[in-house]
């Protein structure tokens, strides 16, 4: 692996952490089609799992491109990604559902706000990767339907999102800890936007991280559920 | 759902049984990942299974033009196929890729010999989803390897090899008898070809099931087990 500098490390490690991201993904949604109450349902759980299947060639082919290895880049995201699902399992299709809208969501927000920074190239790549949204709408509107149906469980999946969030900042903190250059990298776009001060890199980590959930509300909201 | 004769419900069946079988496959590649030895394994069954959903996509999408309902189509034969792998549940890396190896191949050999009988639309799309093969080709260069390095491991993984068959066989034989225009469509095909009897559709299916397993002693062979 090639690297010019501690920049391109932080992207090597932000493809990586990306990488990693979709294939667990696949894994997961695959893994939650025993939930599904219909085979159309699986259907459509089985063609979500493809998409982030291709965003994870995608960025496996970047890494490549880096002159990276795909899978060395992605190693030290396996641990925190694998136990933000393992603490996560959903226990019915509807929390299946609402984890995989404010995940997607959470990601997507992330990617955003880390895209700027890259090289032209991977920033190109990774916003054609967030393009293909959309495709998760009829998660929020199965969730919307059921809401509905039965008033009643909106306070039980609205817990369940607060916690699907609350466990995705608590590992995002520590791979930020664990992982200077991606902490350099992200610090460095708060300061770029105006906010950063001279708290470091991990306090400015932080900040960004929990500005992550301002559009999170209106995802809740888009599901019929409240914050 | 509009069918002209029972020719046309026989094609339906037979898009229905394809249709989940790559279904089946997508769900179980997927669930065979916790076996894989490394990321990068891990990282390529997800390539096979989301080829398996594109496959499914397209079977799904040519149901809906022809007027059916594509998971009403696919329902018979949701039971059969499912059996089939909870009766050959991997129990290692090894015998999951002998599994998709074995299975890809029986499969294969099968929409061949259907597609001939389809309309040519149906005919075209199937030789499609054929076309991409070679994916797979990792497949037994993995199993080879590892044989060479330990080939004790022959004679469990050959025997394994004739259960996959074995149970594929007897699940087929349930799939006939209770599918009768499917069961016709194939006999169709057999007495097509020159060697159709008088022994009623059943026989003429069960025959055309043993010839399956011709190509199936070549492909043990490419892994590097013996028939």
């Amino acid at each position: 692996m090639t690297q010019g500098s501690s920049d391109s490390a932080g992207v090597i490690d932000l493809l990586g952490l990306l990488a990693y991201a979709e294939l667990g993904s696949f894994f997961r949604l695959a893994d939650d089609a025993g939930l599904a109450p219909s085979l159309r349902s699986k259907g459509q759980l089985a063609a979500l799992a493809a998409a982030e299947q291709a965003h994870y060639q995608v960025l496996r082919d970047r890494l490549e491109e880096l002159g990276a290895d795909p899978e060395e880049a992605m190693a030290p995201f396996v641990e925190p990604l694998d136990a933000w699902h393992s603490r996560t399992e959903p226990q019915s299709w509807l929390e299946s559902l609402v984890k995989t809208y404010v995940g997607d969501g959470i990601a997507g927000d992330f990617y955003r706000k880390v895209a700027a920074l890259a090289d032209e190239e991977t920033r190109t790549l990774v916003e054609g990767v967030l393009a293909e949204t959309g495709r998760a709408e009829f998660v929020a509107s199965t969730v919307r339907a059921a809401l509905e149906e039965t008033p009643t469980l909106a306070g039980r999946l609205s817990l369940w999102a607060r916690r699907l969030v609350g466990e995705a900042l608590s590992q995002a903190q520590a791979v930020a800890v664990a992982r200077p250059h991606l902490a350099a990298l992200l610090a460095a776009q708060r300061s770029e936007t105006g906010d950063g001060g001279g708290l470091g890199d991990l306090a400015a980590v932080s900040r960004m991280f929990a500005s992550l959930t301002d559009r999170h509300a209106a995802r809740l909201e888009a599901m019929g559920l409240s914050s």
